[in-house]
């Protein structure tokens, strides 16, 4: 039998292993799930005949590299600050990996040591990075292959709740890690192109700078830029591109209400609030308002931002409850960041039978001929369960389809990957299409970059 | 003779060195200055018989420790991060050394070195820090003397220019280092305390939580909040003061026109322009807008900041010149904030014969057998020529004189210390009084935190 060992068994955790189970016997698998907690594994495992789940810490050297000797093949769903240990047992004891996690300094360090051993360390390869990866370079070649010059890339995702459980002013829950939601976009100025010109957006800016796009059945959402969306602009080929903008997708309104919070400096998680933990809601609200001794926190607030007192974005503050007096923070020495994540995770987690939704967007603009030419590409997935969520859906098929293809010998070119070669995201998005993850694409006239002025 | 070192001579040495050389003969003083560059101080001293200038240069271990052991005290006027090498010789050769700069953690370190040999390391005496120190000391101790209890402290400070040669729109030069004027207030959240409760304000909304303040004869400034208020709060004292704020003073209107810089990300220096050498001024302005085909870059950024045709802040960039398609940046790989500190010095710089100004306001609030009552103190000077500025005659005075102090045991107690004590500013605000420098207090009717509201 081929051995799979998977460390770490989080929320995306479910598809990948359902997906392998489910071809266990047809392709001779036996998998193993390590984790520190094995609860959810077992879980997920049942009565499997070919598969087990065992206690693995990955601090644990000895433990660790006795799990990966005995495997075939390594997939580390681990936190990406995790992976470099089990990156560094697969060298040695020649293994094969593969990872969803953006590829590292300390990874990408690996790639002549994979590559003199014939082993393939394969990243990025879930959802944003990943499933972007392959769709776009798809899409990319196929223009380059008939001749086409590539003038405008424009690429974005959101991890939403479905329109079925879409049930709150924002249009928004957490269907993934809140802190990064509540951290987004700092730490620098947005950078990207447009037209051939580099543009800068400072981070209290980020959340009015939006644009809309629309999606057939799913209605409207807007996009907010990313830090660098440059990042990948050589890695795609795309080095004399005019405008190449990565960003996030969100329901309209979303960031109109949310940069509220970044003007008032509730997002900051650069400096912890002394007395944080005897704070209300209220109170912690406050602390980014001038003093008043007649003025209520409600008419400071609106006042300091000058919101109308039928703006929608009131009625979203209101829904989070951020004036209660009484509602206690409770955290001891937080950061403004901290408070905010509590107050929203009080009103934006997800019910137990609530629906997630990965949403992307692509658009490519070329050349052909001394002619411009148009694709805009989508692709939505709804959850079926708080398990079976479309994130897990997305993160893990690729992540195990990535596997197999290994093993099969279907990828074979060695070193530190990402899955941005037709080797790899042919067969994948070949077989992601069985699972219903497809892109919906549609040529259009050429728009170039904002067409509310072409 | 009584050997006094001056090393560094900066813009700050005119006055420092005129009021040493004037009682040189008198208090038995001969002078040295000591400079990498010798012709201002060569300037300054002209052919006085008790003064030199020799060539210094503070990292050649041998010539600085030698030029410290022939002196009886060493007045540093090196950037601040140039001192600790000095102070560390001044331990080792037991001397007395004064500064105008804040007390780095490196020399708070010589404290107890300082004691056991009986010296005294004696910094922040100049203006902001210094003067106001002084000033505010010997008020809250006069108020404490007659048994009454603090229960506010504000205490402001601006280096402007004087009303005579207030000429441009922005009714501001640059008198000091431009580079600390265009980061001033970054590098987290403003913090202090009104009527007993934490404020903090996130950089992005600094200049526009503005107060107003009167002086008599001079008029309506306006202040932003420094980034930490709560900086000398137990150096004071007030460890149970309800409010305490510190911020810097700008004529009206300047803060909200200054916002437009910050809210664009002008003001960033985290990351660099790549083609910034040949970009025009307006493409910079450009570069944090978004892209139009058909809008010029005034329209775009009037509508991204909602700033109405007639509104004077319209002028104020205009005066700058910030869409001039023909000027070039012509630094190479620069911050924005590079590149607007060398737009604004186009129209910021004093001329030949601007004259500068240093203002400085105090608010007390204090109880008294159950009354609440209220002083306001300030102060401003005006600067004589480009030479003999307010700023440095208010940092280097005090320098100055507590040079003479220490030298004459007025000033005895030894360790590394800031001028908060009687024994330091009672002869020093009586001396500064002879030259003008003198603070117009007043009683007014306590008004708490934000008059308007009372």
């Amino acid at each position: 039998m081929r051995k799979i060992l998977i460390i770490g068994s989080g929320k995306s955790t479910s598809y990948l292993l359902k997906y392998l189970l489910d071809k266990s016997i047809s392709e001779n698998l036996f998998i193993t799930v390590g984790d520190l907690n094995i609860n959810q594994a077992k879980t997920l495992i049942g009565n499997h005949e070919y598969a087990k789940a065992i206690k693995l810490d990955v601090f644990d050297d000895t433990s660790r590299s006795q799990a990966i000797k005995d495997a075939d093949i390594i997939i580390s769903m681990l936190p990406a600050h995790l992976h470099i240990e089990v990156a560094k047992d697969c060298i040695t004891y020649k293994k094969h990996m593969v990872t969803a996690s953006y590829v590292s300094p300390e990874m990408q360090a690996l790639h002549d040591d994979a590559v003199a051993n014939n082993l393939i360390l394969m990243n990025e390869i879930g959802v944003d990075p990943g499933i972007d990866h392959m769709s776009a370079m798809q899409v990319l070649d196929r223009i380059r292959d008939k001749g086409g010059k590539v003038i405008l890339f424009e690429s974005f995702t959101g991890g939403l709740v479905a329109p079925v459980s879409d049930n709150n002013l924002w249009n928004y829950k957490f269907t993934w890690n809140p802190r990064n939601v509540v951290l987004a976009g700092q730490g620098g100025a947005a950078k990207f192109l447009q037209e051939g010109t580099y543009k800068y957006i400072p981070y209290h800016r980020l959340f009015r700078r939006t644009e809309f796009l629309e999606i057939d059945n799913y209605g409207r959402f807007e996009v907010y830029a990313n830090r660098d969306s440059l990042k990948y602009q050589s890695v795609y080929g795309l080095d004399n591109v005019k405008t190449l903008y990565r960003g996030t997708m969100r329901r309209v309104g979303f960031s109109r209400a949310w940069n509220i919070f970044v003007t008032l400096g509730m997002t900051d998680d650069s400096y912890t609030i002394d007395d944080s933990e005897n704070m209300s809601y209220r109170d912690f609200t406050n602390s980014f308002l001038p003093y008043s001794h007649s003025d209520s926190v409600e008419l400071k607030l609106r006042h300091q931002l000058k919101i109308d007192q039928d703006d929608i974005v009131w009625d979203k503050l209101i829904e989070l409850d951020i004036f209660n007096p009484n509602k206690p923070v409770g955290l001891k020495k937080a950061t403004p960041a901290q408070i905010l994540q509590k107050i929203l995770m009080d009103s934006w987690t997800l019910s137990s039978n609530d629906k997630d939704m990965i949403v992307m967007y692509h658009k490519f603009g070329y050349e052909l001929n001394g002619k411009k030419y148009q694709i805009d590409a989508n692709m939505v997935v709804i959850g079926e369960t708080q398990t079976y969520t479309a994130m897990a859906k997305t993160v893990g098929l690729p992540v195990a389809m990535a596997t197999m293809a290994i093993l099969n010998n279907k990828i074979t070119t060695p070193g530190v990957q990402i899955p941005i070669t037709k080797e790899v995201y042919q067969p994948i998005l070949k077989d992601l299409k069985t699972f219903g993850i497809t892109f919906q694409e549609k040529e259009i006239p050429y728009l170039g970059y904002n067409p509310l002025n072409n």
